[in-house]
């Protein structure tokens, strides 16, 4: 494949990256050794209900492997022994041998709906880690100064506000780039987050004589609130493992703002097709047409597109959505923020004796716009393609002119 | 032995301690127990050539072994490839195999010289620090935290200067105090500079479930200028390798206020015996007389009291000291700072013409008080028992009133 279409299919969504010129010279490498390119992701097994958040790296890696590269993921077993403190205001309780074991298989089973198996090798950090000798990691740790691990964002913080750091949590960025080394990773993903301990790779495999890898930075997804990160813990989250309805559902709730950020992260689209639908947002297509569409997509990807059109039918009767017919009568605004100037032009079809009446049956809770009930007529907004639906059978369709 | 009798030897010349009531908890501990205390000393093999600064501990602990307890010497064979930074403003750089090993029979060879090898047990620290895994070195740094490590001096210093500290530094007072868990060390010795990496051997031997060991910090001993810690490198140090003429003349060289320092940091003399020696120096005895007995005294620990002896007559004649007869003219003198007062008497032996006949001899060059020539008459310090010769024979012995 072309080098700059990879790349630009490489940096859909990505947050910050190598620059430019090292990524077309790694990818003129490894064509030259005609060999796919070896990525690299860390997943620490602490946390195995996989979200869309956490998919974002892992929907980006199945990208590159629909361009042919190869993934390797690391369940970190061993290095979920200390615990990434990243962003943690304390020493994290070191998970036990087992929960490490259920936790990775749980992991196993997700990570599957997403990548593509026949071009993923699943590895254990402990592998390699474990093994290590006293002088091995002495050497390993004599490549990094204490000043530049007290310089990572949380570490600093703690240090700072006189918190505890155990000597131990110095060793979690030495370990996730020495698995770099080990794997002799050409790239590696992660989440802003991991910003530090991902660079700390590059670094450790130039001191290895390696050649350094090329390190992409997710963002960090926001949740269905569109302010907070996706999480569990705060209930914004969409989990791949929700069945289709629900995934469905919940998706349908996300702010329109939020529209495109989604393509980008949560879904396959190419580039090109998701400016194509910044274009149709951008002319005033109706954001709910679109977020169905992305809704039907997401779904698709973690069932089918069977049930990802069940899942629709299913949204459409659960929320009683009626659909106007196709023949359905359109009404030119031509003032976007003139509310009566509808009032007027509903008044022209001859079905109302009055705008008092059809404002009674605004606070009747008759109307619905795209299928939402507007109670005060003063709370509408004017939208091209919106559907004012009054009672049972009268539907209208807004043209901004 | 009493247990009172114990810790006054014991703290002789010692500069800092664990508080009494523990050494006394311990001391009957062992008492009770029927054993030996175990006293632990960690030896850097970076260093090989022991001298009187490095043997103060190495007395300290034959002092304890004389007394019946058991020593173990940990030849830091495993610690040496990383060097103890203490005191260090940069890292050091690490040690091979070869040269720790060249290093640490050296060591031994020296050693026994004042040990009591019957009572010595030998151990390197690679036996239990190289086979630790990878699991057991983040067991032993989660117990510490950054910052306490960051507490110690020389790294304070290092890190607030913005001078490297390599992360594997941070295992030396770790590795350490592992030592003191492994051997269940019921003491360790060390100097002042090692009260960290000491005093953090008590921390981790409470998180393993032992009972702390005491701690002996040693002062650090000057070496012949009076002012510089004693060190190979600045010349002002006395090898306890030195032929036994030389070991003597150094130590005679030392400044009279270093005599009780060294008494009771380079020699076994009896704590009550130092308390004679300081008297007789108090009641104006004359120090020289004093310094030639420590210098026998150092010289037969390191040698033997025959050779003591004849580095003592090797002393008298190489620096040409003539005796005073038995039954030397005394001379009474009333006021010290009167040096004329010694000039009237002396002519009162009427021996020599007037006054100016014996300055021009001291001029000549023909005067010697004990033992060293006086050019300028004015220069002389009237002391009690102080010998004065003039030209060879005549003698006379200066009595303060």
């Amino acid at each position: 494949m072309d080098i700059q279409e990879t790349i630009k299919i490489m940096l859909k969504g990505v947050n910050e990256h190598t620059q430019i010129s090292d990524i077309e010279e790694k990818l003129k490498k490894v064509s030259e050794e005609n060999r796919p390119l070896r990525i690299k992701l860390g997943l620490d097994p602490s946390a195995p209900d996989i979200h869309l958040g956490h998919a974002v790296v892992l929907r980006k890696i199945k990208q590159l492997q629909d361009m042919g590269h190869e993934a390797i993921i690391i369940i970190g077993d061993f290095t979920g022994m200390i615990g990434d403190p990243t962003g943690k205001s304390k020493t994290r309780k070191q998970l036990t041998r087992q929960e490490v074991e259920e936790n990775a298989s749980t992991y196993k089973q997700q990570i599957f709906k997403i990548l593509d198996e026949s071009k993923t090798t699943l590895r254990y950090n402990s592998e390699w880690l474990s093994p290590l000798t006293f002088k091995e990691i002495i050497e390993l740790s004599a490549k990094c100064t204490v000043a530049r691990i007290l310089e990572r964002d949380d570490f600093k913080k703690r240090y700072e506000a006189g918190q505890p750091i155990s000597v131990h949590e110095f060793f979690y960025p030495l370990m996730q780039a020495y698995d770099s080394v080990v794997l002799k990773a050409d790239i590696e993903l992660g989440g802003t987050d991991q910003t530090f301990n991902i660079l700390m790779g590059r670094n450790i495999q130039r001191d290895y004589g390696q050649d350094p890898q090329i390190t992409l930075f997710m963002p960090l997804l926001e949740g269905l609130d569109g302010v907070e990160k996706m999480s569990k813990s705060l209930g914004n989250y969409i989990g791949i493992n929700e069945d289709a309805n629900t995934m469905y559902e919940k998706i349908m709730k996300i702010q329109d703002e939020m529209i495109i950020r989604y393509y980008e992260l949560c879904t396959d689209v190419h580039p090109d097709q998701i400016t194509e639908i910044q274009r149709r947002l951008s002319s005033g297509e109706n954001p709910k047409n679109v977020k169905m569409e992305l809704a039907k997509e997401i779904t698709r990807l973690y069932h089918s597109e069977e049930l990802a059109n069940k899942a629709e039918e299913h949204f459409k009767s659960a929320f009683q959505m009626q659909v106007a017919p196709e023949d359905v009568a359109e009404i030119v605004i031509e003032d976007a923020n003139n509310v009566n100037e509808l009032l007027d032009k509903i008044l022209l079809s001859g079905k109302y004796a009055s705008k008092g009446e059809i404002k009674r049956l605004f606070l009747q809770g008759a109307v619905k716009v795209d299928n939402e009930k507007i109670i005060d007529f003063r709370d509408l907004k004017l939208k091209n393609d919106s559907i004012i639906q009054i009672g049972k059978g009268n539907f209208y369709k807004i043209k901004m002119k």
